[in-house]
């Protein structure tokens, strides 16, 4: 076998089993796939997972199925959301598959999501119009390229935890993500925190940590 | 008046005002800590703050504080503490300033915080002593400079929202907290995100945002 | 002498003589002031001048007056004014050195200044708190450190020119402006262009050529 | 539907609707077009398109055009356009395609625009025998790339403002423009300010509001 | 011919001849295969060579092989080994290639090896769990892309020289292998050398000359 | 037309007509080529030219021809050469192209040219064995990937000028060819002056120019 | 107390404890050396200490002494010698801080070492000349600034491993070591690692390990 | 003693003994210095000495001269000059410290020198004004610093070979010379070849050997 079961696992337990597909052989990520989901009952998913890794999957796990947008695969199980509500923001619609991922990853942690799309800080009133919604969540995932300024004017808005995702999309100076990246671990807005640039799974996760300590008195 | 006082900050009711003092001239620090004193009932912070600064803020503000090693001037009011604890680890002794700028600040903002220091990857045995108490935190604050690695190894122990401070601390190749910085963004355990090199403040501010929403359910 | 005199410079008629002082020793900037004082009957400005290299000049040009925060030292001619507006926006108390070059060339140049300070993305309301001056404006110089948001914030309110200027203001992962420089350079918001970090005078510079062609009419 | 369309634009009246093409699918960029297309009766144009794009907006929107150098899709609608002139210069042959996106995005928006290519630093005679006609422009767009040093040749020569584009063409130390840019940022010439790499759309649409204030004086 | 034949190579007797051949084309590769196999009765190897190179090769040294994850074509001798053992530890699943292009070199310069394969950080027991085996090598070969952290950890637990080797798995802010070459060149742990990023031949050339150093005492 | 023919070329008398290909489109190279050879009889040349290119410059001008390791497509003539020798170094197979683009364009210029490659410093022997050859040289180019110490080796052993170019030949933290650029500049050996990644064109312009100079004393 | 002692050391029996005293207060590093000192009999060593440390040192621990070249603060036991021989090589005068910190902390680690000073590439001479002692050595340590070229050259003529430390020496394109660190990791010579910018002291830890390994054979 | 003397430097006869004095401590310099002098009778100069530097040597060589804009300490000797002239052109005021240390190195190595400063590209007509002393050189030093265009204009203008000196002069995102380097590097005009940032010594010994190939004929 591949890749040893990570035993500490039974920490997270109710939490989703995660490979991330980046860099393993098709081979690999299906074999792994298939003995997660003939270990355990949870959730299972693949991030950055191509078409191809899917339909290897699909070939041991047939109820996999696969997000085109979020490029996850998963084996999704009946599971109990929490009361509290996760935001999911996003500047611009070449942000939606990092947002997708975020936002997919949190459901399957069992969250309710809320997504709030399109809201870049060059059209003020698009995330104005939206701030009532914003209000409601517990933590609030912000994505954002280019010049990643929508977690300062979102982190003024508001006093709840934002963890900011920089995509890697814009160009030149953009740097891959690199100027988005910056501007975030820069905010003049305290509550930011900031992971990889297209991390939407880990933004994802660390929120809902932060979720499940809030419990229901939301 | 140099700066206009932030009126939103309504929003954070029960929050300690705050100045950064960095980048002000001695006489800006001290007129903005006097108005925001007068104005106010809550605590008063102002980090990034010198010897020198604090004693212009005395003058002017009798009762106000200095911590010579978080780097903080602070006017204290009573408060009441939250149940949720918040861990600050640390890896070495040149991070101290970091940590106690973050653990101090988690005090003023009403939490109840615990110091777990000098516990570097290097030598793991000092952190796995030490793995009862952070099993009781809301949320762990991990500060290290160097290569980084702290964060990743307690978020992989934890399931709990792991906030990582890079520090400036190294020489050569760790390019003023580059390096730390990187490696904390690329952290593979989940639940980890990162905020600016030594914002020891900004951390803290997050873990607060966090623990306030744990509520008393701990 | 020192340097020589840029003849060609008789195409910016009516706009003062300028001297980069940064790098030139204190003998060289007080001969270079001196000389252009005397073949010329415009404004004469010294950029980036200490205080000693202030008192230098003031032996050999006795009218000479200096601006601390600006670091401007200068010999002022009656002169008349545009009546186009430029507004001089910027984020923190610590960006007032760059705003104050910017705002006090524009005045040297002729044009009208309004000054639209400590309107920071992380308090909104402040921004917009101020907006109808920044409507009258020909074209607007927005100075920001850290995040480097302004510009696109402000650039998405108005269809004016907007000229950028990052400032070394922050710490840590901002690189001594870097971030506000990558940010402002990918802003999402039409109409924004971008200076050096700290160049409050050439973004004034600019803004005046523009606001000359910009004439009367408004 | 994808993206929100953003109602602030009314305050650029008379000025065409613009989509960024790249990151996006093919489908969503017909749909968008073909929405702008139905909601308004100005010039619509998309950037950074791809001839696939141009195909499937054509089966929507059947008037449409497609710029192959310049790579915009345009529907135009009948124009007046403005007395001004805007100057596009650019260094070498390889930089044409920026160039002609500057150029073509200036046109779309109603300006009268001046090509004056292949006058590249290196033989300054052709910048020299063209300089009756930059001196007739209100602004001019400079696009260079490798060592991108035409925008202070021209900045020196001429007081009006210089919009500097860098270029990617090169290789290297050319670093994918960066060379370029950072010259562009330090240019020794006062009255020039940047834009992204290759951001020739962003230069056009400053040069445009510049030459909009300078209405018909000229 | 294409290349000079190393005549000082007399030096490493016993010792394989090596290729790179990345950048190198497929004739050429095949003919200095050929040459040295030609030439000498050692160990023949071709690193970084893809599947076409090997066919290439096989044309002319039947006997050659190729391992398809290491990337080595490869002549094999006869040959003795050395008893001191190397451990090759890596952390994650898409860290292979570079492990195994590690430990088959050091198979074929005469090693014994050990495969710690999957016990990343975060995942703490799984490394505990093979404490024993590390203990008995003379040397250990640490691969690791994103954070970098495995070489502190295992540096931190033994007293053998760690020669680490950052991999350009991760992505974003990884930087294609820059964030983990960082962390290990800025390890806390004593003992810690580091090669390029992804040159597992190179770590493996190392680890073979110490273990040869250590002799047979072990 | 697509260029403008560069007038002042006249100067460079004897010089053959270059195009830099890299970036222009098959039929710009086509035609340029066509009319750079009609206009004048010296030698004609494009460098960084793919197989397409040539194919399409032969259609217009029969008796170019193409050297596929330069990539390089020329229309010679009939030529004298100069009596001083340049020498061109290499350090390793993968930097043949290059060193060819330098010693083919050495040719064309009317240059004598010894090739001396394979030279690594890693070997120093093979360095050695050819110094007597590098001693008739008036210059030396020296071309260099990975760790590029080539030029600072030769620059100790002779007092000629050196210029060395780097290239991107490696990987990792050779950033394409960034270490061997900075090492260039960073020679300790002084008479060594470096030219762009990759740009074997331009050392061998210098040494053309440089051995011209020199005459026919040597 | 400030740090905790790490009980962890014990593995190292016979090693020197040691203090980094960089970023650590005065009266920090004084203690620290102080308990060390009573806690154990072996050598104890500070390094990177600057002469006032040194000062708060002897004031509790009378016996130590202070290297000022190394900048290492020592309290020396009796000990023994290794049998087998490490080399320090090292290029310029300047690099001699660097150079004394690995020698110095080679001796307290109980091994016998060679200086080879001042025998950079620039003048290979000076390197050939001292080829017999180098060939004794069981390992090198070479340091180097500038470009770095040493190691790869010295591990071309020995089969031994070498370690190679990059020093900041230089200015401009050197960026305080980095030209120097990269030319190091992308050595084309085999079994060259690599410890941080200026960390003497690390590549000395490896060597001894390494000596050790080797024992008494040679 | 400290530094060996560079045997081989017997190849440079008629050349002057150079001692880089930065990063040596104020004995050191002033021993080398001593000793050099004692062992020939050629000029003998340090580049990068301070006065105080100066004060040591003067107190063992009393002839010893020091050049303060230059920082150079020479010993200087009758000598001839070569008949071919090198020509130092620099931008700004600025840059005079490099400028000078240049063209101080080109006399003491026996070069007639014509010094053409402040001719920076936004006034060409400074340029302009001075080519015809810029035709008589064999070589030309450019040094500048900002955008670095200045070498690229040369480069245009003249034949002959150019060698580029960046500066560190600047600020922001000049980097310290690196944005004049990389422009430099990336230079459109063939013939340019680049040192050093700062390196004026570089600069002009490398123009020295060129001047000296070129020997009485021109
Ligand atoms: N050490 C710190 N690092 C980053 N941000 C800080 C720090 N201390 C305070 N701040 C932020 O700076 C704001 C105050 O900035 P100012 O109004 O310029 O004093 C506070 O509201 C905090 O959000
Ligand atoms: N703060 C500044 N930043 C950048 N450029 C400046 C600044 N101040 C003046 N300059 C430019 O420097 C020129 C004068 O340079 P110099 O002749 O070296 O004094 C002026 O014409 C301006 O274009
Ligand atoms: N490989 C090369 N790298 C850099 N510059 C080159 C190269 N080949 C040609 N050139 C330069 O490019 C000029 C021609 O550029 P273009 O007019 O764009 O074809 C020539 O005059 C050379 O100075
Ligand atoms: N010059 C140095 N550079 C890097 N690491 C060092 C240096 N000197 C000592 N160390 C390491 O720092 C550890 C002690 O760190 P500390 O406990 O913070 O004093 C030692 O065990 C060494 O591994
Ligand atoms: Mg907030
Ligand atoms: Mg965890
Ligand atoms: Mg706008
Ligand atoms: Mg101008
Ligand atoms: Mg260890
Ligand atoms: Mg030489
Ligand atoms: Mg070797
Ligand atoms: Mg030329």
């Amino acid at each position: 076998g591949y890749a040893k079961i990570d035993h500490h696992r039974h920490l997270r337990k109710g939490f989703p089993e995660v490979i991330f597909c980046q860099g393993k052989t098709v081979e690999q990520v299906a074999q792994i796939f298939y003995r997660l989901c003939q270990a355990s009952e949870v959730n299972v998913m693949g991030t950055r997972a191509t078409e191809v890794m899917y339909e290897a999957v699909k070939q041991l796990v047939p109820e996999a199925a696969y997000d085109s947008t979020a490029r996850i695969i998963m084996r999704r199980r009946a599971q109990t959301y929490l009361h509290g509500l996760i935001c999911v923001c996003s500047a611009g619609t070449a942000d939606l598959p990092v947002a997708e991922e975020a936002a997919l990853t949190c459901e399957l942690m069992g969250n309710r999501v809320e997504r709030v799309y399109d809201v870049g800080v060059a059209g003020l009133h698009r995330l104005l119009d939206r701030i009532a919604i914003l209000r409601r969540a517990n933590v609030i995932i912000v994505v954002a390229g280019m010049e990643g300024a929508l977690p300062s004017v979102v982190g003024g808005l508001l006093d709840k935890p934002i963890i900011a995702v920089p995509t890697s999309v814009g160009y030149g100076a953009g740097f891959h993500g690199l100027a988005a990246l910056l501007a975030m671990l820069n905010s003049c807005a305290a509550g930011v925190t900031v992971v990889n640039i297209d991390n939407g799974f880990g933004a994802a996760y660390a929120a809902g940590l932060i979720n499940k300590l809030a419990g229901d008195q939301h």
